[in-house]
């Protein structure tokens, strides 16, 4: 049984993507109130497993969690792409037209707002989480109360649909990481081992003609490919910038050897961890 | 007297930056409900100039706005760094025990968020603007209300500020972006004409070994220096990447001609703008 601490509760985006991660396998959820918990769950039983989202096609980059994951000295360990599709539920017995506040988590909102600008009656108020909105809902029958969550979330705490897919744009998936105690992340690794093809990695450079060219061109000299790069302001330091980069491999040796060739020409230099190219439901 | 298209209403932040960057210049503020209008009015009247935000310490990239600005055809004119404080304020005769809920715009309650924990029992009710939340509660006379949005706007709405800097991280800086139709670009500009020293492009670029890696080294070649950079998947399009870049540099001679010659190693390469690298209140 693996221990996987989540941020938000039972039927949050999270949760489903823990179970289409470890999909076969028998999972326990640790439900935080947020990201800073997720890594102190990992921190306080090195057996525990975080999972928590990075970026979003629509939002962007969650910078606060690069910056958690950097600080927390876990490790990745895999991740997993999951298509967010929202649902406006509400209690079993109400409809459309009982409906005078709606609830969920602010970014969820932000996803959904073509919808709610059509419904412009509807008091908009935000709450931790989007399966929690709908929980408290139907745990304190709210009357007129809708939420917006996963159809998941609405069938785990019996809320009726009122209407599937009301996010605005329909490519909208979050990359999720799984992170894991460093000194665990071999025991933790499913079994068979997946073939390590993709690694995260921070540095940073000082603001200088090319530098960052000059690192990259190493990259492709190693055959070493990006699939993501974004650039920091380290603030109070003007002249620095942070890369957070991702890379994928065919030839693990090579990628070491990449890493040993960089690492003179970068200053604090750190990988986030080596891992599988994600599954997704994509 | 020039007619400035923002997002949000008098003593929003893009009213502040919009002052700021126009100091000493009588400017007329357009005030739209969302970006896509501020797009629209400089489509609508070439002699209206759009300012926007495009970036924030904290929250990352808008990264919608981005492609609203690649879209719309306009052309960056100028950029400015505003620090962005937030005030938590009420109506002048109420106080810190009166207030049950706390209005704003879903990235100001974000920005706020270890304060808004600090106080559990306040509702927290998303708004379209956070000066416009604070304009609501005077006008309305909403008892119990209070808003998150900056000092200004308290005092422009006669509200009573309980406490400044309610902000998480106090390195809290929003970049806007000021555009103007591109064939309006010389007429607009400010006299004196401003140094043109940095751009922001987006180009697209097939997902093979190194071709990042040889744009960024003919720009280097050429003495033209990364400020930002920013990868995007393109949904739809698995082997490709959009790529958002701002650069600066010395020699606009020498800038045009890294253009020219890194334009056949991309794809859609569009320019969105050349200007004077901004200025800021930090």
């Amino acid at each position: 049984m693996k221990r996987i601490a989540i941020q938000g509760t039972l039927g949050s985006y999270h949760d489903i993507a823990a179970h289409k991660y470890f999909e076969g396998e028998e999972i326990e959820l640790i439900c935080c109130a947020n990201f800073e918990d997720v890594f102190a769950a990992v921190k306080r039983d090195s057996q525990t497993i975080g999972m928590l989202a990075i970026e979003n096609t629509i939002a962007g980059s969650l910078l606060h969690n690069n910056e958690l994951l950097r600080q927390s000295g876990t490790q990745i360990i895999g991740e997993y792409k999951l298509r967010i599709s929202h649902s406006f539920v509400c209690l079993p017995e109400e409809d459309w037209d009982d409906i005078t506040e709606v609830n969920s988590h602010p970014i969820a909102l932000m996803q959904c707002r073509e919808f709610l600008a059509q419904h412009p009656k509807m008091k908009v108020v935000e709450g931790e989480d989007t399966a929690l909105s709908a929980e408290t809902i139907k745990r304190e029958n709210l009357k007129g109360h809708a939420a917006i969550c996963s159809k998941a979330a609405a069938e785990r705490y019996g809320m009726k649909v009122l209407q599937e897919g009301v996010e605005t744009n329909k490519h909208n998936f979050t990359r999720f990481l799984v992170v894991a105690d460093p000194w665990q992340v071999d025991e933790i690794r499913r079994h068979p081992h997946p073939e390590t093809n993709k690694a995260s990695m921070v540095f940073t450079l000082p603001h200088t003609e090319g530098s960052l060219s000059q690192v990259l061109s190493i990259l492709s000299f190693y055959s070493i490919n990006l699939t993501k790069i974004q650039s920091l302001p380290i603030i109070g330091r003007e002249w620095e910038y942070q890369f957070y980069v991702d890379v994928v491999f065919d030839n693990v040796l090579r990628y070491k050897q990449s890493i040993a060739a960089i690492t003179p020409l970068t200053k604090e230099l750190k990988i986030l961890g080596e891992y599988a190219d994600g599954k997704s439901n994509i």
